[in-house]
């Protein structure tokens, strides 16, 4: 028998030259409105939509954010970021696994792109398969919360490889003492398997180092203008 | 050009039908000895392992326990599982987001069998893609801890709606209320999708709840004999 393996391999190929067509299609309209795009990819729970709903909310006068809200199910956080008060497509994949660019490029074109600065894309919580898929973004932004453990970028270190930046989320936890976290290990691995990727400690639920994140976005924003 | 989700649909069909001849020579070879099977499946940093080492070390003296240990990379968790005093075989999957039913086969050749209980499997950290395949398993177990959110079964359905028994870990972090966590909210979520499940609401790091797992375990496996 023809092991699983091999044409697992086979197929990938052929999903990610269709997927690659899409993400061309996205980053020509991405560039044509001179807008940033960034994948944010994590574990589910690690509190990316509360990471962007606080984002939403500090910088809403200066930066005009959209996000398009990838989930298996539900328009739970589309709400939660609509209610921020930022402009969100929630997609459903139905049981994938990750968001295609195809779904982006259907997002996109829903969106008022001469209208915005900055797209953020939530993709499925999943800690493997989204980082095998280019969208068209910019680049890729890892978040891990510390109540998954110091060991993470070892164990799963394609997204960490591939991403500009890893938001060290739910800092506030460390405080607490039921969290075992080691910050070091986490950098020192983080930046081990990509040595450029810059590294924000944070808490969106109590505003902990948001500042010199807020910083690095408004200086992205302002270079691609 | 032809979506990327048909053409996904297609090759999943292929891969499905090869696992299931490797799932079905599973369950000749554990029904043959008698041994029951677990196939635990959670987000990265849920505490499965944490779970394991605990349970290990409390039942050594009443269950024989192995574990199989699937990671994208490294053998941390085998070695962990080891030093509580159980057989582990680490697989690595490179880059695979879940075990398929092949390794799994590789895995318990490699067991005695005839002198095993109880067999966990600890699938790569993914609350998506491990649930689609069958590894030859008696049941699912799905672990969410309160750090990941309480609307993980709405947005993540299908493990929930596939699992006999949910552990909700992590408990003692409810105490500390850095974590807005809903536990009738998640009870009621896992049994509309799974009126069945069993739940138990568990810390494998303060020990509580994790006598009433222990007591499920004994009683399974007496069943099995």
């Amino acid at each position: 028998m023809k092991p699983p393996k091999t044409m697992k391999i086979k197929v990938d190929k052929n999903i990610l030259a269709a997927n690659e067509e899409y993400a061309e299609k996205n980053r020509q309209l991405l560039g044509q409105n001179s807008l940033l795009c960034f994948n944010m990819i994590s574990s589910p729970g690690s509190g990316k939509t509360s990471i962007l709903t606080k984002t939403i909310t500090d910088l809403n006068e200066k930066i005009r954010i959209a996000v398009i809200e990838g989930d298996i199910q539900t328009d739970f956080d589309a709400k939660r970021i609509s209610a921020a008060g930022a402009r969100a497509i929630q997609i459903n994949t139905e049981g994938a696994c990750h968001l295609s660019a195809a779904q982006v490029n259907n997002a996109l074109e829903r969106l008022p792109l001469d209208k915005l600065d900055l797209i953020f894309i939530e993709n499925v919580g999943n800690l493997v398969c989204p980082s095998a898929l280019e969208l068209g973004e910019d680049f890729k932004i890892a978040v891990l919360s510390v109540a998954e453990g110091d060991d993470k970028p070892a164990k799963y270190p394609a997204l960490f490889a591939k991403s500009k930046v890893l938001l060290i989320n739910k800092i506030d936890m460390l405080k607490t003492g039921v969290v075992d976290f080691d910050l070091d290990r986490v950098r020192r691995d983080a930046s081990r398997l990509n040595k450029n990727i810059g590294i924000f400690e944070i808490s969106a639920k109590s505003g902990d180092g948001m500042s010199g994140w807020y910083d690095w976005l408004q200086e992205m924003v302002q270079s691609r203008k």
